[in-house]
Order: C-alpha cells, then sequence, then structure tokens
C-alpha cells in the first residue's frame, strides 16, 4: 500500500469546501482509483470560525497559506483563492519552488503566469494540473492536451462562461433586456455585485487563452485576446436572430491562422443546427476541429461546487497516480510564440442591424455603402423599430463571408448617413456548420 | 533528447494504415508533444503487396506478427488485428508478456479478455491503451478513467456503433425500412457483408461492456450484457416515436444498480430534448451522470481511419510521454464483481405498438390487459395499419414508468388473444430528461 497523498488546500470558499467535501463523500472509490488515499492534512483560509459543512477536524490549520508549500505534512498544494495575482500567485510559485504539485483552478494566473508556473513545474519535473480553471466539470483540458494530442487543430471555441450563458438563455426564454435579467440573476444570487469579469467577456478570454495554448501548442497570450461582453446584445436581436435561424452566444474562439493566433471573445450567432446552439442555461460547451479526428464536442456543468471539485479532485487523483505530464500540451520550450492574427483581416459572416428612418431612399443608402464597400447580403429583414429605437424602421442583414475591414468600413459610413437613428449593431456569424 | 518511441504495428488494414499515415502527417506537431519522435519501425500485414498509400519503406516487414513482441527494435505493440481470438489475442498477450505496452482499438478483444491483459499489463509495470476501442476518436475512455475519476457514476450510456446510427438516421430521413438501407449502405460499402456484428448489437455490447468496467470500477462482465439490435425497428415505429416526441436510436446503456451491474444494448426512444437524440449520422455519443459532476457529454466522430488513428496515436503519446495508468480505471485487484442485476426487475418507461383487428371491444381487452398487469398508460395513439401489417389498426402506447415483468406480462397476454393481427412490438424510452 502506497503512503496516502496529502493535500495542503488553500482557499475554503464554495469550491475549496466542495473539494472536502468530496474528497469525504466518495473517500473510499477515490482510494481505489488513486490506489491509496487522499487527505487534507492542512488548510488555510481568512474565516477558521465559517460553518462551511465540511468536517476539518483532521486538518491543521494555517494562517499564511504560503507555508503551505514549505510544510513536511503537505505533498500537493491545492489552490483555490483565486486572482491573477497576490496571493495565489505567491502561493502558487512557492509550492513549484519546493518541488510540489500544484492543483488549481484559477484562469486569471494562468492566463497572466501559466506559463512561467509550468518552466517552474517543469524545471522541478513536478505537475501542474488545472482541469477546473475551463469548464468546470468538463475534462476538456485533459481532452485536448491527450485525447486529441495526435491532432494539429484548426479550431477550437466554446461557451465558457456559466453567467453570460445564463443571462442569454434566460433573455431568449422570458423576452427579457440584459439589465432586467442582470439585476434578478444579482438579486438571486447567481451574479456578482460587480459583473463585468463575466459579462464583459474577461473570464472567456482567460480560459480562451488557456485553451488556444494547449489546443495550438503556443505560449499563451492573454493579451491579444480580442474580447467583447454581452452588455450590448438587445432582446430585438436575439429576436431577429432567431427569425434568421440562429440562437445568440457568447463564443470564445481560436484558430491558428497562417502561423498567427487569431483569438477573440464575442457574442455570436450560432446556427441552430450547431450543438453549441442547445447548450443552454448553466451548461459549457467545447468544440475542437482536428484534422484527423473531425469535431469533437464536450459539455457539461460549467460551475459550481460539484462541478468544479470533480475536476480538482480528478487532478489529485492523477497525482497521486504519478501522472506528471507537461501543462500545456508539450514542453514549454516546445511551444511556439505565435504573433497575434489581424482581426481586421478575418473574413466571415456577420449579423447587422440598422435603426433608420423610414423614408423612400434609405435602404437603397445602406446597401450602396456596403456594395462600395465589397460586403454582399445573404438575407435581409426590414421591420419597424421600438419606440424606444427612435421609432424608425430596423433593417437586418446577414452578409456573405466578408473582411472584417470591409464591414468596418461600410458600417462607419452608415453611421454617419442622416437617415441613422441610433449607432448599427454587429455581430460575427459562427461559421461552421 | 529522449530516444525515439519505436512501434511495431500488427495489421494495415483501414485503420493500420491510418495510424501510418498520421504518425507521418503530424511528426513533427507529434514530436512536440511527446517530446521525442514516435516511429514505426516494424509492421505485420497479410498482403505485403497491396498499396495502402502510406511509406512504408522504414519499416521491416515481419511474417508472424507475433514476433513483433519480442523485437529489440520495437518498444510499444500496436494491434490492428481484430477479433476477440486468434492471432490479436496471441500477440496481445505476447507484447504484454514481455514488457511491452500495448494499444489496441480491438473492443472484441477487450470485452472477452481485457482482464487478464490488464492483469499481465499491471504485473508487467506497462500500459495497456485502447481509446480508439470505444467511440472512436471521442477520448472517452480518458475522460471517464482519468476525468471522472472523482465521481461514483450512476449510468453510463451512449449510441456506440456507427453503422446503425448510420442505418436509423437515414430510415428517418428517408422514411425507408431497414432491409432497404441496410442493402444500400452494403452496396456503398459502408455496411458489412454480414452485417449482425453491428446491426445485432454485439459490437455496441462489447464497447458498453468496457465503459462499464471503467464507470462503476467493476470487473467486465459481457457475457451478462442483454443485447437486442436494430433489425426489428420498423419505419412505422420510427414515424410513431416522432409524433410522440421521441428519436429511436440503439442505445447501450449501464447502470450500477443495488450493487449489480444493469448493462443493456436496445432500440430505445430517445426525448428530442436530450442531446443524444441529436446525434446523427456517423457520429457516436457517450453521457455518464456523476454524483459531483452532473452529465458529461461527449460526441464526435466514432469510426473511421482519421478519428480511430488519432485515438491510437493520442494512446502513442501517452507512451511516449511515460504516462501508464491502470487500463480499467483502478487497479485490477481493486475492480469489484458485480453481479448483474435482474433486468425484468427494472423500473421504466416503454414503447408498445400493438396491431389488433378493428372492432369494437378491442381497445377495451388491450387497456384491461395492461390495468391488470399494473401498467398504466401515458399516452396513446390508435391509426390505420399499413396492408402489410393485417389492415388492422395500431394502438400505440407510451406507459408509466413500470417493472419490466409486468410488461411482460401484459405483452404475452395480448400476443395471444384472437384480436392481435401480428406480434406487438416493445422498446424502452431512455428515462432522462
Amino acid at each position: 500500500m502506497t503512503a496516502p497523498l496529502r493535500v495542503g488546500l488553500a482557499g475554503l470558499g464554495t469550491v475549496g469546501a466542495g473539494v472536502v467535501g468530496l474528497l469525504a463523500a466518495n473517500a473510499a472509490l477515490i482510494e481505489r482509483r488513486a490506489d491509496r488515499r487522499i487527505v487534507v492534512t492542512a488548510v488555510s483560509a481568512r474565516d477558521r470560525g465559517r460553518d462551511r459543512g465540511v468536517d476539518l477536524r483532521h486538518a491543521t490549520w494555517i494562517d499564511d497559506a504560503t507555508t503551505l508549500a514549505a510544510r513536511d505534512d503537505v505533498d500537493v498544494v491545492v489552490e483555490m483563492i483565486g486572482g491573477s495575482d497576490g496571493p495565489a500567485l505567491v502561493l502558487a510559485r512557492a509550492a513549484l519552488s519546493a518541488g510540489k504539485p500544484l492543483i488549481t483552478a484559477n484562469k486569471a494566473m494562468l492566463a497572466h503566469h501559466g506559463l512561467e508556473l509550468a518552466e517552474l513545474a517543469e524545471a522541478r519535473g513536478v505537475a501542474l494540473k488545472y482541469e477546473a480553471a475551463v469548464a468546470g466539470g468538463v475534462p476538456v483540458i485533459k481532452a485536448l492536451r491527450e485525447g486529441a494530442a495526435a491532432n494539429r487543430l484548426l479550431t477550437v471555441y466554446g461557451i465558457l462562461n456559466w453567467t453570460c450563458n445564463y443571462i442569454l438563455s434566460r433573455m431568449e426564454a422570458e423576452g427579457l433586456s440584459f439589465a432586467a435579467v442582470l439585476a434578478d440573476a444579482q438579486a438571486r444570487g447567481f451574479a456578482e455585485t460587480d459583473p463585468s469579469f463575466d459579462v464583459d467577456g474577461i473570464d472567456t478570454a482567460h480560459k480562451l487563452a488557456i485553451l488556444s495554448g494547449i489546443a495550438f501548442g503556443a505560449r499563451l497570450d492573454f493579451a491579444h485576446v480580442a474580447v467583447e461582453g454581452i452588455r450590448a446584445v438587445a432582446a430585438v436581436d436575439i429576436d431577429h436572430a432567431a427569425t434568421l435561424g440562429f440562437r445568440i452566444k457568447l463564443v470564445g474562439l481560436a484558430s491558428e491562422v497562417g502561423g498567427a493566433l487569431f483569438q477573440r471573445v464575442h457574442p455570436c450567432l450560432v446556427p441552430l443546427a450547431h450543438p453549441l446552439a442547445h447548450v443552454a442555461g448553466s451548461l459549457n460547451a467545447v468544440v475542437a476541429e482536428g484534422d484527423f479526428v473531425g469535431r469533437l464536442f464536450f459539455s457539461g456543468s460549467g460551475a459550481g461546487a460539484g462541478p468544479t471539485a470533480s475536476a480538482v479532485v480528478a487532478d489529485l487523483i492523477d497525482v497521486a497516480r504519478g501522472e506528471v505530464g507537461p501543462a500545456f500540451a508539450m514542453p514549454t520550450t516546445r511551444l511556439a510564440a505565435l504573433p497575434p492574427a489581424d482581426t481586421a483581416a478575418h473574413v466571415g459572416r456577420c449579423y447587422l442591424r440598422l435603426t433608420v428612418a423610414d423614408r423612400p431612399g434609405v435602404l437603397a443608402e445602406l446597401t450602396t455603402a456596403l456594395g462600395d464597400a465589397g460586403v454582399s447580403i445573404e438575407s435581409l429583414i426590414q421591420r419597424g423599430a421600438g419606440a424606444g429605437d427612435g421609432g424608425g424602421v430596423y433593417v437586418v442583414m446577414v452578409t456573405h463571408a466578408v473582411r472584417q475591414s470591409a464591414v468596418t468600413a461600410a458600417l462607419t459610413r452608415m453611421a454617419a448617413s442622416s437617415s441613422a437613428l441610433a449607432p448599427p449593431v454587429m455581430m460575427h456569424l459562427l461559421d461552421f456548420d
């Protein structure tokens, strides 16, 4: 019998407590799977007194999380503190420097410092694992890093943020505005008091930067992810999208294009025939397209104590089994430094909504502006605009595939027109069947 | 730089040649991911002369595949011969006994001899890997064995056979009979000349036995998988199912029920709201429900040279990285010997189609038979039967959840009735939302 794996756990919020709870609930099963026991020997959290509903009597309480790294009774450090820098990063560096495997769900820290941490882990020959950082309980990190390792991946994309997917799903189902659903979600505790991290797409961008590093064997480049959140998504656009056969989702998408790394987070019209269109509410999903395997699709619960703890403990079982593996799909020295792709040169279809005065000649003016810019139209709907939008008409269009810069040029001209009653709205389409 | 991983490959059919092709096409990428080169040094196949479209000039041809195991220039054996016994099994035993990792896509061999091979692998401390054996390119083995390892899995089920899914999808889309689609698929080379392995559910049962071993930490028990294929699925049932909000799929489903292992392969009415209903044509999909993670859903290409080679080479990369891991989610000594569950005691909803004479009192007779057996009805449709079915009427029902034995009793009584013009048809429903 191998000795137990002794865990030092920093952070006892919902997820940290969830990890303790899962390790207790499934202890016998985990011992069979890992071929040894996994026990929490030391914990650190701000408030000792709080009842977290889990039994911590056998763990030593530590005040300074950083000291977990140096303890003789800790074989592996689980970081559940959060935040890209600060104590989480100090602890991560300390653990790996001390030659202890690190498990974390901290996508912000990985997006900003993942490479440095991977290099530290490699130098000491220990594991850096973070299955819970992307798509909650869905083992997409493992699936891409190992399961799809034989493939040149052409693209990886997905629905990666719980809050945004919940808000968009409810906006569609109940015909409500973004602001109304957000306020309700905040009241129910489903969204943060400061929701900007989620609804402005930053959280999705963190996760996308990690996924694209793994998928393309590229050095993580969070700084060049083009990010647009869901605040500007209007109920009327969800409605028009449905009429046209699409559903609006916040999508993070990365591709390798001619040796450059294309990374974008944006509200996106997903065709109803695409499986991503049916990933509703609290689900997350990741799609990867490989040159040999074709399309892989993974979905499941993207957040919450149970699914996140499931991923953290899976990493613990891997560590208990002695599995190390490269943090980002290959040794860091082999990761390519891919330059960012020029998003203006990106070719794809777009959804446009223009709010214009209801008078003769306006449609001709719009279509001329588009034609002059080289943008051709696949479908067009005109209908009366709501009173809140100036009482004119909406002209809604889906373009054929076109360079982003051409659309931007046409929109600039149209926005300047005296017929425009509101700024034009533009969203990308997911250009996969 | 670590020395190259030298592969001995037995079997150069579509998949074997696909592995050689993938290793060549993505050689540079694979070297980065595995941190060493992976090279085929020796091959064995029946016909040396055949052009397989891949470059085998650097590999030594061997006549007797078994000798691959003993060669000094072979570090890992890839078995692509097929068949549950015979040369595949001889080679597998020889490789593992010689202390060489074995990679195989051979679900029949694993279903029958997987435990023995896993014990051999364990005794020698080498890997037994078989990602390609279930769901083709979709890394479900890794996802369940490692990604979901923290969970007690409640059930695992999926669409696991390409041929059946293709046939059922075309029957639905084109309104054709099973026989017509099968004949066409055979003419196009999409189905085997002897299709029984696929259409009678055996292939699905092999894969299910492997999945349930991993999911429930159970000793593989292929012998007790209840198996029913798709030959009896009629176009009229696909039609009725659609009317009722279902799509018929061949589903392999396993659960652990009170310490017993329930394993069944059967045509199944899947609710249209369930993601499995939308897994069409050549796709495979696996669903697992865990106590902490909730539902995980994985889909992708279930067959073909590219996807299968993708899974085989993923295993090779794992072996090249030095990853061993237990073959069936835990050491074989820790696998539980679960007794088979009593399928007659299984409780679930059923679809029933009765072809009966169109005369007064028949419906009362049927519903009395059901009521006497304790079967209550959720929905019922009556419509004229086709001329081929005796010209009576179809009475189509969906029951509430009921013990299988009660349905069987009612059906036996109804089949014996003088009103019955054809044997009753019964199919299970997928009782998950």
